[in-house]
């Protein structure tokens, strides 16, 4: 028998809407009556070809992206991204450090050539990210700006378009798909699939076509991780995440469905709200870890006035079945990461195991 | 209703063992009774440590691997390790030239630094592998010979381990688990998984410790493509293709159900012999592509003396619920892929089919 399913607040990977789940696994055996399994289906087939083309045109829709660019699915994450992004746009680029993984980021690019640091919340504990019209540390002739979207372990997140005068380059692992996007205000989108648009294994690019159409790196860079390469071969240069790409044409399907990236932001402003509300209810039970204006709506990073209570809310969201809120060794704390696929009735639930909680 | 299951020859991706697509649905809302899916779970958590830990094991126990070498799990196929074999192993490999998947290895070590070509059956259209004694010009000093273990295309396949005094480093992604292989013999063994391991999206690494456990790479190779940096966290360094992984370790444990190696390498070569010997019975109807003692368990390929009567076979092998057969463009003809999951009585079909035609 099947136990409960959980109100599961991952990190990541993370919640996949149940539907989604329920078609994967009513279509298992035998996909579009083919008779076989999308998994053992060669990607070099029509039917594998129209997968992957449902899963770029439900972006391409989404976003409302601009002709200037194109998708692409590769492997390997953001991690690999990290390497690829200074590998393909030149040594040089600019970042923006809210910690973690865009520190990572910089690693890469200093292993490579160099990264020069715009800006760094480093010294506040990486609790915010810079606001509007807050002056950038941009050299001259940097070939880009990075900058990490939303920052899944210390929960804070941009709500607007850093501007500098170079091309953008944003990882977006966690939150693409949760909002609108000026996607033509940036050279190069990347995001890790397995948040927000689907399981792990799969990288989504929605890249300019002046670094998917022509190389800027240098000759010894391996052909495998030029960008041109893929995108000449439309993402099939070699064997991609066919399984991957499967689900994320059926969660971006699933995304527009429920009304797109405007009805996702506002569904996760209502969750986030919620659970905000609670923590700042209650000062001396809780202790929201982000500066306000640079909260994360994806993920929720708060701590205990009291840590040795900690065990104890654990313990009644377990018995709630709610699992995946124990922060992350950085921050320490908990965190509840309220992705596209949480549902709102279980943001409500761990409201009400936490107000319980601080009333107790 | 479900359509009937194919008898599925496709090249890679390719067929899985239905048990394994089985359970796979059976579980996929739930896995392990933990009320989510193997998708939506940390790969941070101890439940996937297990899964990851079963995949592991089972390969371990499949090769017998000796202590000197370890498991590791990657993304990005064959087609990543062709560039991080010279990044990780150093310049100046030497290569054996089978074709294609080789040819490719040598493009991008010649990108990263140098390779040198060992040996070549280009001249002979790629029908040989070299056998047991020939000659190899592995230069002095060479940090490594590489060879294609099954080429998928031309339909060849080493039958022995090549000597040539440097470490080994072998392509194993068309025949892994389809037969015993001496692991210590070769300083690091890769596979793509998707034909006879898993679904696509998830390499599987056999390596030397010197090489996982030591760098020695130029400083300039980024930290997410150095052996090093994946095995001290356990193929953990980043999110793994946990989806994928969780299917390879059904995979290996049914292997290991159907009597491991040596009964998979048994069941190969009869499957391979049923069709060879169709072929072979047939000289005015059939030519076989590869040199009889380079010939393929795998992937067997061959053409029509009649070319135009190809579209008639084809046609006779879809009325019989036979898929895949159609050989790759650099060959043309046909070609059928025997990997684990094709069932013999699959293979008995298609032997049936081209006996008819080849009396018809």
């Amino acid at each position: 028998m099947m136990a409960k399913r959980k109100h599961n607040f991952n990190a990541g990977p993370s919640a996949l809407p149940l539907p989604v789940l329920e078609q994967v696994q009513a279509e298992l055996l035998d996909f579009d009556g083919q008779g076989l399994s999308i998994m053992e289906m060669s990607h070099r087939t029509p039917v594998f070809e129209g997968v992957l083309g449902r899963a770029r045109d439900a972006l391409i829709r989404l976003y409302g992206l601009p002709d200037s660019h194109e998708v692409m699915f590769l492997q390997g994450g953001a991690s690999l991204q990290f390497a690829q992004v200074p590998l393909n746009l030149g040594s040089g680029g600019a970042y923006i450090d809210t910690g973690t993984w865009s520190s990572k980021a910089i690693k890469e690019a200093n292993t490579i050539g160099h990264g020069a640091v715009a800006w760094s919340s480093k010294a506040d504990g990486f609790t915010a990210v810079p606001q509007p019209g807050e002056a950038l540390a941009v050299p001259d002739g940097a070939p880009y700006l990075h900058y990490t979207s939303n920052n899944t372990i210390y929960g804070t997140q941009f709500h607007h378009v850093p501007e500098a005068g170079v091309p953008l380059v944003a990882d977006l692992s966690s939150d693409i798909l949760s909002r609108p996007l000026d996607v033509g205000a940036h050279g190069l989108i990347y995001a890790g699939a397995q948040k927000n648009a689907g399981p792990s294994g799969v990288t989504v690019l929605l890249i300019d076509r002046r670094y998917s159409r022509a190389f800027h790196g240098a000759p010894t860079v391996p052909h495998i991780l030029r960008y041109v390469t893929q995108a000449e071969k439309d993402s099939m240069y070699n064997t991609p995440n066919t399984f991957g790409i499967y689900v994320l044409a059926l969660v971006a399907e699933w995304v527009e469905a429920q009304g797109g990236l405007t009805a996702m932001a506002a569904r996760a402003e209502a969750k986030a709200r919620t659970l905000y509300d609670v923590i700042d209810a209650y000062p001396g039970v809780f202790t929201g870890h982000a500066a306000r204006h640079s909260r994360s709506l994806m993920n929720v990073t708060f701590t205990l006035v009291d840590p040795t209570r900690q065990a104890a809310l654990l313990a009644a969201a377990d018995a709630a079945d709610i699992i995946g809120i124990k922060g992350h060794r950085s921050v320490g704390g908990l965190r509840a990461s309220l992705y596209n696929a949480v549902a709102p009735a279980s943001v409500d639930r761990l409201a009400e195991v936490l107000e319980a909680f601080a009333k107790g």
